[in-house]
């Protein structure tokens, strides 16, 4: 089913259509907060504050640029490890997070401010730490559909998912009242079986003709590590980022710290034992060693204690590799799930994990572990506040699933621009690549020819299918 | 015409001398701010500040930290995606910039304690950031003589911009009193003009001979994702790191945060529209996302709302995209201009653009956005300050055109070590470049000779011209 | 000598087994700090502190966070080099420094627990710092048996030596009261003869047959630009992070940005001047322009003065690239030293230099310098604190040969999984490599044939050795 996939004028037209549109809305909607107006030196009077530093932004900045390395660096090179789609990775990651976060301060404004009445959205670092959240999910979800999808089906998803995780955050965090700083719930677990479900609804059935690109080649790897240790080394800012001044953004961080290194020890451990010689996997390690930090987001500001985030992340890393080895295959040959970089072993799991660990500190939180002001007084009882939890684990789960159905339909309709099944994982499709000009880096030639077959772009398997 | 690329005396005597001259005057001239002082403990209690956060240092060294990554690994490895100038890219962007920084301080020390009449330059974290900012519009400049230019001469070059720069930005923040906080004018406006009038000045009449060099390759423009990616991200730190403390800071932070946004869309949606296959172009994605930054520069810290940053970073991203498509050949084509990176685009255009849309803001700036104490008193009225912002951006741009021009007939005397034509954008001039040992990253068989005609550095493209 | 690498039960089980240990560790011996502890609003209170940005947290968050990057990406990307083992290089210094953080808190926690008698080991984010300080000496140690060792002998090598290392530092930081902001002695000359005394002891006689992938690629070498440049932007923040608030903090950050830029210049003049045709080395400008770094640890955060740290940092690059052109090749050629990074030039040395360094500025500590605040009051005269720097020093070195000694013995045994000569600086041995699918990276022509013998992983110098 050859498509066409020349965008000269859809991707266009989408990017300056909802770029005009975010002008439009940020124009009747956003103003800056109090603490980034320059009215801030008469609130300051106001409000009898003495020092600058008591502005927002001296507490949370450098968690929030750390987060902001996560979505773009973090989620963008974590999915160059295809041979043939770095580009595509790290590019429409690119893109999509850049129209994720503008549309997210939107949204999350409106509900955010549908409580205060306020006829701006007022925009600080605490909006801008939120949307680069928002969008982390729609990152995660990206990873399900990596390779199979163009540039404007990404746009699609990250406009209807982005709406749709401020509905179920608000539902979450403001209705429910429940407690997910890192977001294994909002973030992950929805992120997850979103990104899953839309998969499944886009289910291509001749994949195994790309089968070959979707492996990775030795640098590939190289640069995917970098994504790894980006997100593996800021995430205890992520976890830790919106928490409460003081102590619990101090806990997040070590509850984080201490839940990623015990998944890396456990993910190295089953990555080898699952190997009949033994070996690593570059896949569990640049994956699972990341589930720890997502295992330990709801309960990471709680006092969940060091060895208890040590317990997290060790049955995160071995959970997560058993996933990559026996689940992806299982879904993929079974379900119909084709899940590109394994985003329900590292997110999904994980996350679910994650919910459920946050549901069970809360219910055995308790005055005499908080003491009587850190115990949150507005929930009455914390076994209430654990069932709380547990709703808001099932709700994201069924936001998920019924958004992921929906949008899955939406981008299942052929004129997106996507390519087709042998198509896929290939940065061709959408990009111009340069050509390489001889195997290796030798100075060049001009007596000798190229190999010409090996880099022509015009090879058999590759160009029939083309459309342009 | 070749020329004796053999570095051997000349470079070490170069960095010796200058680092010699750098201790000596470091000594003579440079002693701690009392923030860095062991004096501080006094001089708190002197000024009865109560807390240790009250120094300086925590106010800017987040923000430091990562201007000091913009300038190293983000145009370090934005320039890497030549296909082989990676190590000069990256290893002489380190080498200039280490030395360029050391004399950043002491040039910068001077003119700004021409007032104080101080006997020593103090140094504290906000010179080490303005020596960052100094050296980050050397680094444009490189961009447009990259890879054809000695380390020799880049490290002339670097003496004589920092100097003018200094010059420049004294006259303008100090004596004009004009407001610049990311730089469009001084930064980036005078670097991307004085490395363009450097360029015109040693142009290259056969420069076509490396063409094939000129190119990037696969792996090559991943590697520049990283250093774009980096920069992106922290480049609302870049526009926020000397405005003052508070409000103002937080603010340009935002602005810069929302035009770098609205630059990604838009600069996709060119790419793609002026492709004949709607494909994007790594080019593109590398550089004019990058442009929103730019063009918010001075107007970051302003009350320019953040639609307003939004409607900046639409237009730069536009405008950098069309001018890498129709700007870049044209000036080469015509006017001699070899402007490797497009530094033009990038920094020239957005710079002045962001240069009058400081202008305008600071025309309409009143006490009723700033506040009566928030509005610069010292200042008339905002019709004059918007006056001398364009006498600033005009004066950037003279003294870049005067300067590019004395620095390049500098440049232009033959014994610098520079590559003839032909060996351009070719890092074996410079560096002992490893040998390939074989086309993919096989495990050796020493039965196999290795393909010797394409890895050897004596193929007849190259060695020829080559003086030892 | 053909050995047994398939580690399939060796390594899960040593992972699983140290893992286990951690959790039951941390849960016998680990809470939270007061900062970190939901008590925190109390302690607020009892300390009458007004302001939430008295959490130590906020002073030292950022500084942890650059820190963490330097040992994980830094270190991590720095060893990439090799052609061949990339994935080790990075992946497993990820595994030792997982495990090695959680080890050194608890060791370092019980050390300077001693004193306090408390019940628990208090962990805050001063903690994390001190663990990655410990495990930066590991990553150091790393480097010299880089592609010599299996994982599991690097896991029992971080087991020992962080022990020995805590040893030590108490001795020296707690005992002997030395001053070592930046750990010049601590960590890089206790890591760098600790790391050269292993690799002495595990000699091997035959590592000339894997000489070739011993090379860089010009690809690898890019990859270790980028822990290079981490570590070098990073290094401020590490010779500052655990200095005291305020001035010291600001001035350990400055002292160390000089002596980087400085070595910078000096690595490059002498890097060309040793070439006979003037060209530079990769090796010395990814190592020897970090020797500032080092040489500058010690007294980073005493009152060197800018200039007095420039030349340090000129001093230390100039020995440093002398190093890896001389002393590299004569300790492997006399002494059987095989040190794969180099580290004797990057760290031992300047290490040393930097304890000296160190025991001279603090002799000449006086309160005319200090202020009669600043000056320690607790040492009698600076001179008794200079010869207890030396003495600092000297137990340091001592420590190492020793402790390095012991357990090269334990890491000799032959039964840990370690590779052949002829098999060393390989990926293949321990990870599941990806097949190159051809050369460069051209779309797959299904009917040509991949160039077998290049790519196959039993192409006859390889894979007669291996023993599955």
């Amino acid at each position: 089913m050859a498509r066409n996939t020349n965008l000269r004028w859809r991707l266009p037209l989408t990017c300056l259509l909802l770029q005009v549109a975010m002008v439009v809305l940020f124009g009747v909607f956003v103003r800056y907060d109090a603490d980034a107006d320059a009215s801030w030196r008469q609130e300051k009077q106001l409000r009898n504050i003495s020092s600058d530093l008591e502005n927002e932004f001296y507490y949370r900045y450098p968690s929030f640029q750390d987060v902001h390395v996560m979505v773009f660096v973090g989620f963008g090179f974590l999915m160059t490890f295809l041979q043939r789609y770095g580009f595509g990775a790290v590019g429409f990651n690119f893109l999509l997070a850049a129209f994720g976060i503008q549309w997210a301060v939107l949204m999350q404004g409106w509900f955010h401010h549908l409580d205060s009445r306020r006829r701006y959205i007022l925009v600080g670092i605490e909006n801008l730490i939120n949307a680069d959240f928002c969008v982390a999910s729609v990152c995660v979800a990206f990873g399900a559909v990596l390779g199979k999808v163009s540039p404007i089906q990404l746009l699609i998803m990250t406009l209807f998912q982005v709406t749709l995780f401020t509905v179920n955050e608000y539902i979450l965090l403001n209705l429910l009242e429940v407690k997910d700083a890192g977001g294994s719930m909002t973030i992950h677990t929805f992120g997850a079986y979103f990104g899953l479900t839309v998969t499944w609804i886009l289910y291509r059935r001749n994949l195994e003709q790309s089968k070959q690109r979707q492996r990775s080649v030795y640098q590939s790897d190289l640069f995917a590590m970098i994504g790894t240790l980006f997100l593996w080394l800021y995430w205890p800012s992520f976890n830790s980022a919106v928490s409460s001044h003081g102590d619990a953004q101090h806990r997040a961080a070590i509850n984080t710290y201490c839940s990623l290194a015990a998944s890396v020890l456990t993910s190295v451990a089953l990555s080898s034992a699952l190997h009949k010689k033994g070996k690593l996997d570059m896949v569990h390690i640049q994956n699972a060693t990341l589930a720890g930090g997502v295992g330990v987001g709801t309960a990471a500001e709680m006092m969940l204690t060091p060895y208890g985030a040590l317990i997290v992340g060790f049955f995160c890393g071995l959970i997560s590799t058993l996933g990559f080895m026996f689940l992806t295959p299982f879904l993929e040959s079974r379900l119909r799930i084709q899940d590109t970089c394994g985003i329900h072993n590292l997110h999904g799991i994980p996350g679910i994990l994650g919910g459920i660990v946050g549901a069970v500190t809360a219910t055995f939180a308790s005055p005499d572990i908080y003491g009587q002001q850190g115990y949150p007084k507005e929930v009455q009882t914390s076994r209430i506040q654990g069932k709380f939890q547990v709703f808001g684990l099932l709700l994201s789960l069924a936001m998920a699933l019924v958004g992921g159905l929906m949008v899955g339909v939406i981008l299942r309709l052929p004129f997106w621009g996507q390519a087709a099944d042998e198509n896929c994982f290939e940065d061709e499709v959408y990009w111009e690549v340069p050509e390489e000009s001889s195997a290796g880096h030798a100075p060049e030639d001009p007596t000798l020819k190229p190999p010409a077959v090996m880099v022509s772009s015009g090879s058999p398997a590759f160009s029939p299918v083309l459309v342009s």
